[in-house]
């Protein structure tokens, strides 16, 4: 039997400890928070990231790394991009050896421009590492509502084991050995979903969300390929698939900051009122130090970079990019 | 001046008249029913078609064919996929030779398999022939919400001329010379638009909407490149773009009538309650016939004809399309 850890009881990790349990795993949860220890343990509903889901008995939260972390074969870092690196390092001295180590969290580091699989490498070594991704809200895959999600790894042999274990009737799993088109299409799609709350929160229509969307793919085409992603993984679950996700559900962190900065709220403001982590903040950041180490255009983070860093207004940035002059669309930048 | 005649009084037919009687031109716009012939001259509002939007005093509305297309250089078919062929017999007697075609309508014929340009083509000899495809529900169009669309031809020199002509600050067009590729996006995202909306309809999530759409973009690309369209194209706004604002948006009639569909109705009663044309039905139609034809895999064109005409359960359809049997990302059907 497998006993698998989440490292972050916010809404994915619960939700995945929930979906898991069910299909038999003994999962345990840390928590940074003693009051969600609690929750999770006694009232068996994650109040404040998982609202409504009724916690199975097998799921037990711990506000102890190494008690959490004890004889799990599988360790799933469910923490923020920002954070993982940190939590690599403290989860290392608790492993006993062959532990799969997969990672939920989408980014890239500041400064080193490195992707989550390669921070836990720093950290971790001698693990395999899987990187989880796909269209998957939380709240949806604890409901048991059809869901697809795909896993990649240099280590493709870990990839199917966690494919065998995670997947069940409702939420499916696809290998995908690009494991960095796979990594850079699940950070950078929360890039194009803040533009897209953006043009949303001014009042703009799903015509014009779906041109921005339509450059934002193109956009990570072709940053991701320069990094060396293949393009059909950008086509795919990781890639269009969250995109998508991403832009237009009212689940998405980065959709809804997005709206809020596009109704004339700052940055922190939208922050605060989210309440949870806006990853695609930190990718606006990454990416944009990337361009400045590339030659690649990236019209749209840098359009965002300069409302959420520079103070310029949200809504002239999206007018100029949707009126950036290109006539013909094959030669389109 | 230009002067642009409309062969159709439909929604999307109404709104490039607003648009473009704005900008300068002379609008005349030919109505099936004498209602909107009056609701567009004395009331200046399309009240069945395009509610709520004033029409300008540069648009003219008529019942005679003749007198709507006197005098007009452009001429712009607005009238459901199924009714293309039978206009443009009616149209081409009173045509002088130098006026442009454009067709705005999406679809596949019956039978013939014919894209719209090619059954134009056949009806009326010696006249460019401009498509004009994207991410453009007309409320939006008609309430100046930036919209991006983009022309093709096999007369490249007319499209841009459409070009010129159609866009402004808010109404951005593009040109794109695959015009297969651009006709092909745009009618099959429809058979995507009806199954998103039975998702929708029967209760599933945004994470299950996105993979099928995911899924549904390579169903266009093997389909589409089958036909000689360049994958490019279909990743562009009259593929991707379009795909998004159609399986996304509550303009979008195809996703409405899978809506009903999937809650239930059959594909009858969806017809009634929308009480305008359903072209994804049209399309399920035509691209099965193709699927006989060719040896191109459809998954979900093939599902959604056993759905609409076979009097399969729609659930049980969805269900085995989630969970068809492949596992690796990149060798997916």
């Amino acid at each position: 039997m497998n006993k698998i850890s989440f490292i972050g009881g916010g809404s994915f990790g619960t939700a995945l400890a929930v979906l898991l349990s069910k299909k038999g795993s003994e999962c345990s949860v840390w928590c940074h928070s003693e009051s969600t220890v609690n929750d999770i343990n006694i009232k068996r509903e994650n109040t404040k990231y998982l609202k409504g889901i009724a916690i199975p008995e097998k799921v037990t939260a711990y506000g102890d790394l190494e008690e959490t972390i004890e004889n799990s074969n599988i360790i799933v870092l469910a923490v923020p991009s920002k954070a993982i690196r940190e939590i690599s390092k403290k989860v290392e001295p608790f492993l006993k050896g062959d532990e799969i180590i997969v990672t939920v969290a989408k980014g890239i580091e500041n400064h080193t421009l490195k992707r989550m699989s390669e921070i836990i490498e720093d950290e971790i070594k001698g693990h395999p590492i899987v990187v989880l991704s796909g269209p998957s809200h939380a709240e949806e895959v604890a409901m048991n509502i059809p869901t697809t999600v795909t896993v990649s790894s240099k280590d493709m042999k870990a990839a199917k084991k966690i494919q065998d274990v995670f997947s069940n009737n409702t939420f499916r799993v696809y290998t995908n050995n690009d494991l960095i088109g796979v990594e850079i299409g699940g950070a950078f799609k929360n890039i194009i979903a803040l533009a897209a709350g953006i043009s949303d929160g001014i009042g703009y229509g799903d015509n014009t969300k779906a041109a921005l969307m339509t450059r934002g793919m193109s956009e990570i085409i072709r940053v991701g390929t320069k990094l060396s992603g293949k393009a059909e993984t950008f086509y795919g679950l990781t890639g269009m698939g969250d995109l998508i996700v991403t832009c237009t559900s009212m689940h998405s962190r980065n959709r809804r900051a997005g709206i809020l900065i596009g109704s004339g709220k700052t940055m922190e403001e939208a922050i605060k009122e989210i309440g949870m982590v806006v990853e695609g903040i930190e990718a606006v950041k990454a990416f944009h130090e990337l361009k400045s180490k590339t030659d690649v255009d990236m019209p749209i983070t840098t359009a965002l970079y300069e409302v959420l860093f520079k103070g310029k207004n949200a809504k002239e940035c999206v007018t100029k990019l949707m009126g950036r002059k290109y006539k013909d669309e094959n030669n389109e930048l």
